[in-house]
């Protein structure tokens, strides 16, 4: 198959080498330098690839802004996905971006090719966790003067994230309680060796935490919950902005909240790059597959 | 709240006894014996309890047969569950069974009384996976001649029972392949340490397993998967009737496959009624929270 | 090498095999019929074998009797080690046994011939713990009503065996404490995420117990622990006779009280013969690298 | 009990409480300011306190200096540890210290007051291994640009820092291989579930590790070993000066090597002094038990 990649951050480093392992043609555009490089990977021109040959386009995590430009590794280019050059390619085109716009939305509307985004899949995300909970885990070694080996961890919410959170920190040897909501996530962390709390509980059970992890995207480490808390704890907030906690009133009450964000790229660029490569990978098989 | 308990198993003590340690009145029919007696179990004819005051009625696991028919542990008496006693409770009245009938769905449409089933839970589906899995377990460490530790064990399915039982084996040190569609299953594996693999790379994989286990309710140990084992391996399936099996073809190779129903039941009939007690309860407590 | 094989039970035969597959050229008497023979498996009579070139002789686990009388899976012939036979290996000749005697002893040293108990060894005290920790799991799972999830479960000794039992529970969802009395122990256990308790204190903890596992060669479950048992708890002892366990005081007061022995060679007899093998095969290339 | 204690650093602000909560009068010397000061927390001078009543000394953990100098906090005021001093004490009164030297040790025995070395015992090495090997994971995570899940990690040495190491990277998701020498080891290793090599074979898996974690005192990470890693790895050594690694050749060959020390105190220095006081407070009442 042959993939154009148009921009990308670092992580992308590790994509073009992976799909060049495994046999893809790819195209790169937006890079200074290139690894080792190797006979599938070429630097190209927008203008000069086959286009009518190109099965797959993958734009950075980012995707485009509305103008349609796209972030690269280089500076002195700047790079548009435009309607036009985007017309050029095969109508079985895919394009494959790390999350969406309108702009984006529009343009694969318009020229009929199939727009994926790989950040909402669940896949993607679960493997995102776990560089995530690793992180989270070196910023809870550093933050506080105890070790994590007997400590007291709320982790709030139990989705992709939660559930990599609180089971790592369990490993590490917490004592881990996970605020749910469904009664399937229950009995999921009875079986796991975790407690499990309702919404509701969390303000009785505040005082007696050291650490606290929020992973739900809504205001659940509230004002009151907050009072509650009396050994001193660390609150490191994963959920995307604007975050889970009052950090308003977590500073006033002199209690460090953390609102740590883009964890996978910062603690393990490489995994996290590697993570991206191995999903479109999986995907750009399928649709090769479903081609034929 | 007051609940009636019309039949049952041996799991139906454990119940009757967590539902009265809770401060519910229970009356209960179709026991010769009851344990300990408590001032708020009542053993009581069908006839002579105040229905107009109960909130809810528990039918056996198995729920009624097509005549209404109720199954208990005591011999003399025969209990039916009738529309006309039906009509006698409170409108608000909650009929909880096992699983359901034609006979009961039609009654409780009739009646306009509330049918909720149990065993469709996802809770309590995950609840009985614990034993579920030992017993699994159990009969692995019987049916081999060598110890699960080290032992490379195929799961088949990770769906509420094969996600408990993968993890159980692993645990105790074995090396666990799952075989899963769900490209979300092949992340959360990945992160739990475990090998994912396709349905499609069964065959490829069938060799050189030690254990088979499935939990998939679906033909998916196919004659074809069973003609590449080779280290005389031991298939337990836990998928209900018909099971998951070429049982046949196994047979005739001499392969040792073994259809495992009902464990919970059979390993741990305490627990297993402790789980019914539990998701029953928080049931009746959400149904007097909304009653209120 | 040459290895001389003179009776020995089931779990030789996986001994005989590991030996051929890694190319010592293995002499067997005692045997009625043999794996897929090899060419380096030999069925010898005692006295054709090139004796002179005998590098190494394995007894049956039991060794001898006093009589120098050997263990065999044969019925028709009776093997016996005598002192005139042994003479005829070289010097360096080094007799396995897996437990002695005085009558092999006394052998040993009158014709100075190194003589190694394999059974005294740490390492396969170890690689034997992990067969007997699974069957004392299937005994716990098969004697009570109960998932080992969530059961309250009390390791008496943290040697071997201990270790291995009380990690075994502990990965399968128990809450494990256990008795032991170095202060070493004590930290390690804290590691680990058990609960360390001194023998002291068993009394005081017997009565939430819901499993009593004993691994201690000594008298440690007293009549007084047995007096305070409240939760009708099975007792599950591990060490060798007599016990550590009042089994008198169990047996009066209804506790049920299970003596089990030799587990290794009856739930995994193929792993227990691969265990002797492996060790076996590496003291066997230690003699061999400083025989050089 | 009456314990005096002269000096020492953070960690002690740990142990005073531990002490004072578990009902031991403590006199203090050597801070300038103390937590929330309790009835049986006593800031003294040392002439002032009543001496022949005190049953312990501790010492900071580095002890005396040779002139019987003591580390203290407070930057005011000097503190020696004399002969005349001690001999105010009664005789059965112990000194404890984290390590002795000469001076110790004479003074000790010409006093004839027993002087114990809470660092060289086996239970504080195993709970201190625990922040240990936390902070080694940190230090993993923050130089590696992939995750330790899933990462080859050799950890070299399998004493008390190197279980905890192992089981705590092993527990994380990393893929973890041993170098051990005795043969328990290896099987202990076995039954954990991790790779047990031998030092003899680090060369062979040089190649394919990613992070190398050291604990065995002696030089282990050879030119030799160093020469054979291929994944551009890091090193961390744990090992007390000089280590066990030839950092002159890693520097030279570019492969980044970090000799880590002191890391309970550096990142959980609450947990290290509560460490302190748990083992101290130990030690105390078996002091008390014999006394009586
Ligand atoms: N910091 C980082 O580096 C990083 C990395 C990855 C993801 N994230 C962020 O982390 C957050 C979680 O991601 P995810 O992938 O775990 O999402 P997810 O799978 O959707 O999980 C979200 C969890 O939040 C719960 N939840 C949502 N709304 C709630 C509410 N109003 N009350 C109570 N619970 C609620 C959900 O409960 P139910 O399951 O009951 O619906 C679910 O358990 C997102 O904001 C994501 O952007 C951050
Ligand atoms: N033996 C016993 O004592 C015992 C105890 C409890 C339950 N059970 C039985 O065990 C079975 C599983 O129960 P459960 O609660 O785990 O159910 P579940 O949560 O629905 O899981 C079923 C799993 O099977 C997979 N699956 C279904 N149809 C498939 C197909 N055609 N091809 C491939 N995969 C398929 C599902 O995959 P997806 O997730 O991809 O959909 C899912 O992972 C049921 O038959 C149940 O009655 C037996
Ligand atoms: N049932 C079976 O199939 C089976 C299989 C293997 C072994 N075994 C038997 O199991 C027993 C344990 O074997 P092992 O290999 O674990 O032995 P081990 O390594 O010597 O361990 C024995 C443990 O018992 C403790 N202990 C000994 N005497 C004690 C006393 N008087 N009071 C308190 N604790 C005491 C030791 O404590 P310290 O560490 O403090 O000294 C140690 O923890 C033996 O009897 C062995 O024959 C049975
Ligand atoms: N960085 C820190 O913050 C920190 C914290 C605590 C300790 N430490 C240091 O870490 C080191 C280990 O401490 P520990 O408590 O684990 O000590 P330990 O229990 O004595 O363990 C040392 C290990 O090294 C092995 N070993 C010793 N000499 C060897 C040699 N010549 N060749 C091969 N293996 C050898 C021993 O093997 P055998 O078991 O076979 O004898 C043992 O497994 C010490 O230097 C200690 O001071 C550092």
């Amino acid at each position: 198959m042959n993939v154009f990649i148009l921009g990308g951050d670092a992580r992308y480093i590790e994509v073009i080498q992976l799909l060049a392992e495994h046999g893809m043609m790819v195209y790169v555009t937006g890079y200074d330098s290139l690894p080792q490089s190797k006979p599938n990977i070429i630097a190209s021109d927008m203008e000069k690839a086959p286009m009518e040959k190109i099965d797959a386009i993958l734009l950075p995590v980012q995707g485009t802004d509305q103008d349609g430009k796209v972030e690269t590794m280089e500076t002195r280019q700047e790079i548009y996905l435009t309607e036009k050059w985007l017309r050029k390619t095969s109508n079985h085109c895919v394009i494959y971006t790390g999350v969406a716009n309108e702009y984006l939305e529009t343009l694969a509307a318009e020229t009929k090719r199939q727009l994926v985004c790989l950040f909402h899949r669940d896949d993607l995300a679960i493997y995102n966790s776990i560089p995530t909970a690793e992180a989270t885990l070196k910023i809870a070694i550093d933050e506080t003067d105890t070790t994590i080996h007997g400590a007291k961890v709320a982790v709030i919410g139990f989705g992709r994230v939660g559930q990599t959170v609180a089971r790592l920190f369990y490993q590490v040897g917490a004592n881990v309680t996970v605020a749910a909501r469904k009664s399937a996530h229950f009995a999921r962390l009875t079986e796991l060796g975790m407690t499990p709390i309702s919404f509701d509980e969390l303000e009785a059970f505040a005082g007696e935490m050291d650490l606290f992890i929020n992973t739900v995207p809504a205001l659940v480490i509230t004002e009151n919950i907050i009072n509650k808390m009396k050994k001193d704890p660390v609150i490191i907030d994963l959920a995307s902005k604007p975050g889970g906690t009052d950090f308003h009133i977590a500073e006033k009450l002199g209690i460090k909240a953390i609102h740590a964000l883009g964890l996978p790229g910062k603690t393990a660029p490489k995994t996290a790059g590697q993570i991206i490569g191995k999903v479109l990978l999986h995907l750009l098989r399928e649709q090769q597959a479903e081609s034929r």
